[in-house]
């Protein structure tokens, strides 16, 4: 069943934008009546039929509308973007289908990147939870420095992920089920230490996902299939 | 720190291939005498030294050897290659990353491919398994018929995930430990109701990967992931 993404629901119908509409039309050949189905990647699915198209676009006759609530509590993850664009953009599609709520990009000493072009990463997250029925996109915070990063969260279970796994626990044993969480994923050459001592003095948790030296972006997937399962 | 793929020690040394030596010499600049790690994927992590290099490769003189024994038991994925073959490779360096035993790719009724370039797909697994220092790379079995993988999978734990979730466990509540595992990830269109059902009937039972739809790439790494935190 392929999906189609909305923003607004107006007197009951639906206007789909420009690459939705010809994706419809000119892709899946669509016409009048047909039953389509959508999401608006925050919280709400709907059912509904082709009503009329014209040159600007298709607009939906909205049926049946099914809300699916956000958890009340994120699964958060912040990760260094990697020197290749592709792997980052692995991760953000793959997050996106296991169902992470939010990730943030961060800039850090051996940090590949200090930008991002945040519409076409949008998009990956879009087309990725339209692909696998998501109801829930996640957000996608705009990069910031590692400091911020820091200095900006103060809920309680936090988590920094690094290479040296002295004397650390597994990231999936020491998480908490139901709660909030965030976890810190190093850039490809790592954190320094110095930041991680940083991590540590604000109440980061020091963590290691196995025994294997993962790439940044499988990492990313790692810790984020840790947080899915510890919370089906 | 860089490992170097190798396949044999002959009274002391190693003989690196081409691919290996050009690396070696060419891209990381090693001069005679520097520290060389290497690995052989299959146990065998050696620390030796550059000892010699000359126009078709380099000598290593190996100082100390560590066997890293495999697990006793494996871990085992099976999974329709998919249409786009970046999407399959992205799966078994993945899979190689995190630490799988054993991947057959098989065909099936909505299978996408019944060719498969192995000694391409064997190098993708090599250069994985370096760069994640995992000193036991999967063993890569041949393309086979979902009907011959059926009639060959003789072990007790095997597993067949698909799209209907009708009254079936999560596979990772259901998997146990230490124990041989394998399991089915369909083609990018799904097994068939049949397939599903022949399965059934040679003893595998019907698992899913919870809530969201993953591709078929995603639900392998998910499936992988699933079989490496149960074992960790």
């Amino acid at each position: 069943m392929n999906y189609f993404y909305f923003t607004e629901i107006s007197n009951g119908f639906i206007r789909l934008d420009e690459d939705e509409s010809k994706h419809l039309q000119l892709v899946l050949r669509h016409k009048p009546g047909n039953v389509i189905h959508l999401l608006n990647g925050n919280g709400l699915k709907v059912e509904g039929f082709l009503h009329a198209t014209d040159k600007k676009g298709v607009t939906i006759k909205v049926d049946k509308t099914v809300l699916f609530p956000k958890k009340d509590f994120q699964l958060h993850v912040a990760i260094g973007p990697t020197k290749q664009m592709e792997r980052f953009e692995w991760f953000l599609e793959k997050a996106t289908e296991l169902g992470i709520d939010s990730i943030t990009p961060f800039t850090s000493t051996h940090g590949e990147r200090d930008k991002l072009r945040m519409d076409r990463l949008e998009k990956i997250i879009r087309t990725a939870g339209k692909q696998s029925a998501n109801p829930n996109f996640p957000t996608l915070n705009g990069l910031m420095s590692f400091q911020e990063l820091i200095n900006g969260s103060t809920k309680k279970n936090k988590y920094i992920a690094h290479l040296d796994q002295s004397s650390k626990g597994h990231f999936f044993d020491v998480i908490p089920k139901g709660e909030d969480v965030l976890i810190l994923i190093g850039p490809e050459g790592d954190f320094t230490e110095k930041e991680v001592e940083t991590a540590k003095a604000q109440g980061f948790l020091s963590v290691h996902l196995g025994e294997n030296r993962l790439r940044t972006e499988t990492a990313g997937i790692f810790a984020t299939q840790c947080l899915i399962l510890k919370n089906k």
